[in-house]
C-alpha cells in the first residue's frame, strides 16, 4: 500500500477518536497547543530561518517573502490565534431541531464532525496552525499539504502541535502534516474518496483549480471574488462614497475588495465625478463603460474581460446601466458568487436585489470588505465558499461539521406484523 | 458548443428565475403540475406501453417490469405525492439565524435555492415527477437522466410537466429531460463544473460508482445500507426480537432492511435462539461467528464478505460480542455509514454507541426502516445520503437548497480612513 493510503488510514483512524471527545478536552487541547508553540518559538524560527534561507537562494523577495517570515511576535500572533479558536462555540453535539413523530420516535438532528478533512495550501505557515486548530476544534481530523516554501516551518509547528496531542492520549496521526510535496502524492491524497470526507483547497486561482479537476473527494472551492458595488438612483451618495472607497483602496489584494462599480443612471452624472475624484486621490485606474466615460473623459475603456477579472490591485471596472434589472444582469453574467453590495434608500429595490442574485453574501450599504468569517460573527475562518453546497461564503468551525439524525423509540417496529407475543 | 451543454445552459438561466419564485407560485405550479400529469394520464399510459413493449422485447420481466409498469392509479398516486411535495413547508428564504454585530451590521443566515440540479436515475418512471417536484419546490432546476427502459415514459411525464412550466412563464429549460442516454454525454453532463451545482445519482451501486468516478461536479452519493442492531446485555428481548424482525422481513430489498445482528455475549444464549426460531418461521437463512454457531448449531459459518454485504435478501449475518465497544467496532469496521440501531435499557450504553457511531442515523430501541425522509418527518425524500458533507441520511427539500449570508447596514466600512467628507 502506498505511503499517503497508510498516512490518511492512520488519520481516519484518529478522526474516531476526535469524534467522540467533549468540548472540555478540545478547549484543554488548544490551549495547551498555544502554549507550546510558545514555549518551542525558537524551534519554529530556526526552521523558518531555513525556509526564508532557502526562499532567498530562490530569489524570492518583497510580499511573499514577507508572508513566509515568522518571528517571535508572529508565533506569539499565531498561538493567540489557536486560543481564540479555544474558545468558540463548539458545534460538535449541536441540536439543531427536536420534533416528536406522532408514533412518538423523538427524531433529533445533531451536529457531528466531518471525519477527515484535507487542506490544501500555500506559502502562510501559520495556516499550519490555524486550519488545523479549527478543524480539530470541531473534532475532525487533518491532513495538512502546504507549500514547500514553508516546509520547514509546516514541520516544525506540526510537530510541536502533535506531541500535544500525544499528551493528551489522541494519535498524533489526528494531525498529519504531508512532507512529500510531490503533485502525483497530492493526486494520490485527493483521490482517496473512502478516506478523506472533504478537501479544502486555499490559495491562487490555479492551485484551486488544479485540485478541483484531480480531486475524487468533495472540495469546497473558493475561486475569485469579483465583488460589485451597485449605486442605485436613490442611493445616498455620500455614503456609497465611503462604501467604495473602502471596498476598492483599504485592502486591493484580497478576495472581498471591490472590483467593479455599476452605477443607475438616473445618478451618474451626479455621482461617478465625486467617484472618480476619490479614487484617483488614491491611486486607483479606472476602466469604464461609454457611458461612464461620457461623464468622466479620462477613463480607459473597459473590455468584457475587465469586467470578469479579479485585479487584486488598485484598478476598478465602471459600468453605468438602465436600472436595477440591468444591474443584476450585469452581475448574473460576470459574478463569481462571492459578494456584491446595493447602496439604496429604497426598501423594494434592496428587495429585488436580494432575491435576484445568488451569490454567497448579499449586503445592503455596507462594505464588502465585511464579507469575513471574523466580521460576519463565526469567529474564525477556514475559507470563503463560492461553492453552492453545504457552505456558501464564509467557514467557519460548523462549516467543518454535518447534521445527522438521533433517533429515539421504546421498540416502535415500521410493520405491525412484526410484533412478536414475546419472547 | 456541444448539444449537452447548451441544455445545461438554458437549464441555469431557468435557475435564475426559479430562484427568485414565492412560494404560492411555486405551490401554485406543482398542483397544476398534478392535475396535468391525472388529465392527460392517457398520454402517460400509450408512451409506458411502448416502454413496456420494448422491456418485453428485451426480456425483462417479473419485478423489474412491475417497477416500469404505469397504470391509472399508480399515474394518480404520482399525482398525489406531487401534490404533498406541493404541501411541504418551502426551505427557500427561512432565516436559520440573526445576529446584530457590535458595529450594528445585521447579519442573517438565510435559505436559498442550489440552483441546477441534476438527477440520474434508473428505471422507474414516478422518479421523473418526484425528483421534479422536490427540486423545483426547492427553488432548484433540474436536469433528469432517467434509465433507457423508461425512457418515453419519462418523456411523456416530462412533456406534461415542461407545459405547466410554460403556462406559468416558467422556462420550461427549468425541468431538462436528456434523451441522449448514450454513456459519454452523462459523462459531459457530470463534467460541467460550471453550470451543475450538485449531481444525485439514485439506482444501484454500478450507476453510483459511475457517477463518483466521472463526476466533477458535486456529488451526494448514497451507497449501500450496511444495518447493523446491536443487543446489548440489557435488552428487553421481547423487545429487541420485534425490532430484528421487522428490520430483517418487513421489506429486506431495501437500503434500511437490517443486515447484521451484534449480541452482547451475557445475553446471547437467552436470546440468540428465539432469534433464529422467529427469523427461521420467516425464511431467514442466517450465517453466523463461530460463538453464535456454538449456541445455533444449524447456522452456516459466515465470513467478512457476510459481514460487509448489503443482502437485499433475506439472509442475516450474526456475531456475538464482547462487549459494547466489540459492538461498535464491528460497525466501524464493517458499516456503511448508513443506519445503526442499539437496543438497551442502560443509558449510559445508549450514550456511548451515540458517540461512537459516525452514520447518518442511529437509534435506541427504534427499527432501522424508519430510516426514511417520510418516517423522520422530512416529508419527501430525493435520496439517502451517505456522503459526510451537506446533508447526512435521509435528504427532503431543505437539503436542495444551502445557507448564505445577507447583510444590512447603514453604511459601516471597515476602514475608518475610508470615511471622507460627503461628496
Amino acid at each position: 500500500m502506498s505511503e499517503i493510503r497508510n498516512l490518511a488510514l492512520a488519520c481516519r483512524d484518529a478522526a474516531q477518536v476526535m469524534f467522540a471527545l467533549d468540548s472540555d478536552t478540545k478547549r484543554k487541547l488548544l490551549r495547551d497547543m498555544a502554549d507550546a508553540l510558545e514555549a518551542q518559538c525558537d524551534i519554529i524560527l530556526a526552521a523558518n530561518a531555513h525556509d526564508l534561507q532557502e526562499a532567498h537562494a530562490k530569489g524570492i523577495q518583497g510580499a511573499m517573502l514577507d508572508r513566509l517570515k515568522l518571528d517571535q511576535p508572529r508565533v506569539a500572533g499565531i498561538a493567540t490565534a489557536v486560543r481564540e479558536i479555544a474558545a468558540l462555540p463548539d458545534p460538535v453535539g449541536l441540536v439543531t431541531r427536536r420534533e416528536t413523530r406522532p408514533n412518538g420516535l423523538e427524531v433529533e438532528r445533531v451536529r457531528i464532525p466531518l471525519g477527515v478533512i484535507a487542506m490544501i495550501y500555500e506559502a502562510r505557515p501559520n495556516v499550519t496552525a490555524d486550519a488545523a486548530a479549527l478543524c480539530l476544534m470541531a473534532g475532525n481530523a487533518v491532513i495538512l499539504r502546504g507549500g514547500s516554501e514553508a516546509i520547514h516551518s509546516n514541520v516544525a509547528i506540526a510537530n510541536v502541535l502533535r506531541d500535544v496531542l500525544e499528551h493528551h492520549d489522541i494519535p498524533s496521526a489526528a494531525l498529519t502534516l504531508i512532507e512529500d510535496l510531490r503533485r502525483e502524492t497530492m493526486v494520490e491524497l485527493l483521490q482517496l474518496s473512502d478516506i478523506v470526507d472533504l478537501a479544502i483547497p486555499r490559495g491562487g486561482e490555479g492551485l484551486i483549480r488544479f485540485v478541483a479537476e484531480h480531486a475524487r473527494v468533495p472540495v469546497i472551492k473558493h475561486y475569485k471574488g469579483v465583488c460589485h458595488l451597485f449605486v442605485d438612483a436613490s442611493a445616498d451618495e455620500a455614503l456609497a462614497l465611503n462604501l467604495l472607497v473602502d471596498g476598492k483602496t483599504s485592502r486591493p489584494g484580497v478576495c472581498n475588495a471591490l472590483e467593479t462599480l455599476l452605477i443607475h443612471r438616473d445618478i451618474a452624472a451626479s455621482f461617478l465625478p465625486q467617484a472618480v475624484r476619490a479614487l484617483e486621490e488614491r491611486g486607483v485606474e479606472l476602466r469604464g463603460c461609454e457611458r461612464s466615460r461620457a461623464i468622466a473623459p479620462g477613463m480607459r475603456a473597459a473590455t468584457d474581460d475587465d469586467y470578469a477579472a479579479e485585479f487584486l490591485d488598485l484598478i476598478l471596472a465602471v459600468r453605468v446601466v438602465d436600472d436595477l434589472g440591468a444591474g443584476i444582469g450585469h452581475i448574473q453574467r460576470f459574478g463569481s458568487d462571492h459578494t456584491e453590495v446595493i447602496v439604496t434608500r429604497d426598501h423594494e429595490a434592496a428587495r429585488r436585489f436580494i432575491q435576484a442574485i445568488r451569490s454567497a453574501v448579499v449586503m445592503v450599504n455596507a462594505s464588502s470588505r465585511f464579507s469575513d468569517g471574523g466580521e460576519l460573527g463565526l469567529g474564525a475562518e477556514i475559507g470563503i465558499s463560492t461553492t453552492r453546497l453545504h457552505a456558501y461564503g464564509p467557514m467557519g468551525a460548523e462549516a467543518l461539521t454535518v447534521e445527522r439524525f438521533v433517533v429515539r423509540g421504546e421498540g416502535q417496529t415500521r410493520h405491525p406484523a412484526s410484533r412478536l407475543e414475546g419472547g
